[in-house]
């Protein structure tokens, strides 16, 4: 059982630290971005380095005080915000945010956990590189974060996502010590993988204080089209061939529903999908190429051979970079129009590709089953990932609905793991699922994650109750 | 303590599988590709599906018996032999080499562990897509050992390691349950990461009994090129200009000294560089092109640029299909050349990429103080992964450097581990690099992995004594 962070404990803390490493914590603290949660803490640890962060977490471990790390705290499933149970430490690694290093010549990167997204990837574009990862938080999310929540976002199907686009960690373990594995290597065989045991783990199993990055060098020229498909079946289809032509060089492929343009018509007016009709369903795909390719070539000539097979009925290509932004703007404000509508459950889902189109039929009927229901489908096609939103009909408000919220999750989830997906593709458990987690995982896996956790965390202190039900 | 797999153990476990489920090992079994070391066994397993695995594992689990599970027995680690310690019970995974299912469409395919790797590729190929993991021994090891092992080999630089490459497992744990984790997913953020733990793991966690494998489409057009360069640095530059030009589409760069070719002329005179004068260094660049472009003008292209900056003296370009098979096959017999000659220590490792040059100096400069020795300095120079062998000077055998060959090792590890690099990029620990290990291993990564370990397989049946010290 933890004990919590009171004053005593906090006292005997800031001893140990430089003055002004523990603070109250501010509003952003203690929340989260669909501001349906509300946590607690004992105080806010600043620390300004990994061997501040290894004192406190040692201090923690000795006390049996638990902490919840925070990155940016743009996290969907609560796992920022602990809102139950003794009072936890809240560490913050937002004032360790520097680049390290740089290696262009290695396409590799060194930053701490706390460097935004964003400027990590500003820091490799000053060196003529890219950190391909890309999400609509960028500006606030920080690296740490998106490593321990193996974040994903548009670019996943041509680059990977955080998992993969991680060479190495340094991290402080649930006993203070730190790992230091902080390698520019592309290969490296030296025992059991932990850093792929820290990624995805959502601050339970250690704090990751910094990270070694892959960068790549950005294409020679890059496109997008949208383009009016009839169904998710002629989307895919659409991709392979897109695929066939251009092999590694798609970099997004993403799918969007007609409901999210209306949902975007009523709240954001301004901005339109270039097309006269609306169609059911649209694809934004992405591409770089190679030096010598044209885009608009290479969309056209994709266009023309999707039209003649039927798969799609309308295009516009974007004429310049600028276009291609706002061919992305488009998609990227679809998250914030659902926000302004208030989805009454949101399903952050991923199938075998193959699986997709008769998930959406099958799906689309059940929800229709249960009441009258607006879906947004939307998502990382070609990483077989849907948001699965669902929305009160028109002029109802998502309160009324409050009854049906448990069955519309279970009846989307239990289609999904028929289907062979997954209940989080890529935003976690954090606290929201830990449930989901217990019902769809499979029994061993989890046996095994409470032993991992036992092993490394032995006294709980790390995140509690996030992933796994604290014991 | 392990009890040893003796005649009452074994006839137990007999009178709970089918007959001639167990049988005595062929010496296949009980050696490793060098001939160097000779393991010991109380039976070989040899169970038809997982069910069957589970049945043994539960079995050894119970009564304390270490399991040391095969693959194809290609390893150079000695992972696969057990020559000390309480008799182990062989389990081969050899039975099991079904494909389960093939999905072109979502570029997958599922496997049972005991697939021969060319297999896989020829399944791949049946459906007109290819698995990108290319490996001198492709012919005979096996997908479950590649995985156990995170294998390797030439064409990591574009599509990863055997890591990257894997998208499920299904897998026996040391209690003898069922990880079902056969996903065909490419975003999955349920949990820990129990599959890349597994990888890379030796069998020291667990059997992997199968696996969803990503495959890709094929390159519309394939090409290679090789090309005569001054040193590691200037093989680098020209790296950086062909992924300037051709970004993904590199496949493979490896880099080849003359040592090599000096030892090819002398055991395989047949195998020969298409090179008038042969050069210090040579880099062999594999391209895999997208529809309409053209392998020869792309080479051709590159090599004029690279000779304009000075960094290519001479090249050949592969003027057909059968030419770059040649070409690729030149670099694959390297390793056979060194083997009739006879290393006295080999070494596969890996540094930043930026490091290489000095390394290669230095450690060249280095093993000339230890006495008259050759070096053959190899490998996959996109990952920074070298293999660096040293052998007798000419006319001299291996047997008379004895005493000098851990100094040779310490020698280089000590240089690569200053450089920031690894003593085992792509072969593993297994047996033989276990003090390796425990000297350069991150002392907090070693104290987390003996943590995990008596985590999920208290007992320590799971392949004892490899990775990690047998308790």
């Amino acid at each position: 059982m933890l004990n919590p962070a009171d004053d005593a404990f906090l006292a005997r803390l800031a001893g140990r630290l430089p003055p002004g490493s523990l603070t109250a914590p501010e509003p952003r603290h203690l929340t989260e971005p669909r501001g349906r949660r509300q946590g607690q803490a004992g105080a806010l640890a600043l620390p300004r380095d990994t061997a501040e962060v290894a004192a406190i977490v040692a201090a923690c471990a000795a006390a049996r005080v638990g902490i919840v790390p925070l990155g940016g705290g743009t996290g969907l499933v609560g796992g920022q915000v602990m809102e139950t149970g003794p009072l936890p430490l809240l560490l913050s690694l937002e004032r360790m945010n520097r680049v390290r290093g740089i290696f262009p010549e290695e396409n590799v990167i060194l930053v701490e956990a706390g460097a935004i997204l964003a400027e990590v990837q500003a820091a490799a574009e000053a060196a003529g590189r890219m950190f391909p990862l890309w999400l609509a938080s960028e500006g606030s999310c920080r690296i740490g974060g998106n490593l321990a929540s193996n974040a994903g976002g548009t670019a996943v199907l041509r680059y990977g996502n955080a998992r993969d686009l991680c060479l190495g960690l340094e991290a402080v373990l649930p006993d203070g010590s730190v790992f230091h594995g902080l390698k520019r290597l592309r290969k490296d065989n030296t025992g059991y993988d932990l850093r792929n045991l820290l990624i995805g783990a959502e601050g339970t199993l250690g704090i990751i204080t910094a990270a070694s990055l892959k960068l790549v060098r950005p294409p020679a020229a890059e496109g997008a089209a949208l383009l009016a498909v009839r169904d998710p079946a002629a989307a895919l289809e659409l991709l392979g061939r897109a695929q066939r032509r251009l092999g590694p060089l798609v970099t997004g492929f993403e799918l969007m529903h007609r409901q999210g343009f209306a949902f975007l018509a009523e709240t954001m007016p301004e901005r339109r999908l270039p097309f006269a009709d609306l169609p059911d369903w649209t694809v934004l795909v992405d591409l770089g190429l190679t030096e010598g390719m044209d885009p608009a070539a290479e969309l056209e000539a994709l266009f023309a051979e999707a039209a003649e097979a039927g798969l799609v009925s309308d295009g516009a290509l974007a004429q310049s970079l600028a276009q291609r932004a706002d061919f992305w703007a488009l998609r990227e404000s679809i998250p914030e129009a659902n926000r302004r509508i208030g989805a009454i459950a949101s399903h952050d889902i991923s199938l075998p590709l193959s699986e997709i189109a008769r998930f959406v039929t099958e799906a689309g009927a059940a929800i229709g089953r249960l009441g009258d229901l607006r879906v947004n489908c939307f998502g990382h096609l070609g990483d077989g990932n849907l948001h699965y939103n669902v929305f009160p009909a028109a002029g109802r408000r998502r309160e009324a609905y409050d009854d049906l919220r448990g069955e519309i999750t279970r009846t989307v989830h239990d289609l999904v793991a028929a289907a062979g997906g997954s209940i989080s593709a890529e935003h976690g458990i954090g606290r929201l699922k830990v449930e989901d987690l217990e019902r769809y995982g499979d029994p061993a896996k989890l046996r095994a994650m409470r032993a991992l956790k036992a092993a490394l965390d032995p006294f709980g202190i790390m995140n509690p109750g996030a992933v796994l039900r604290a014991e």
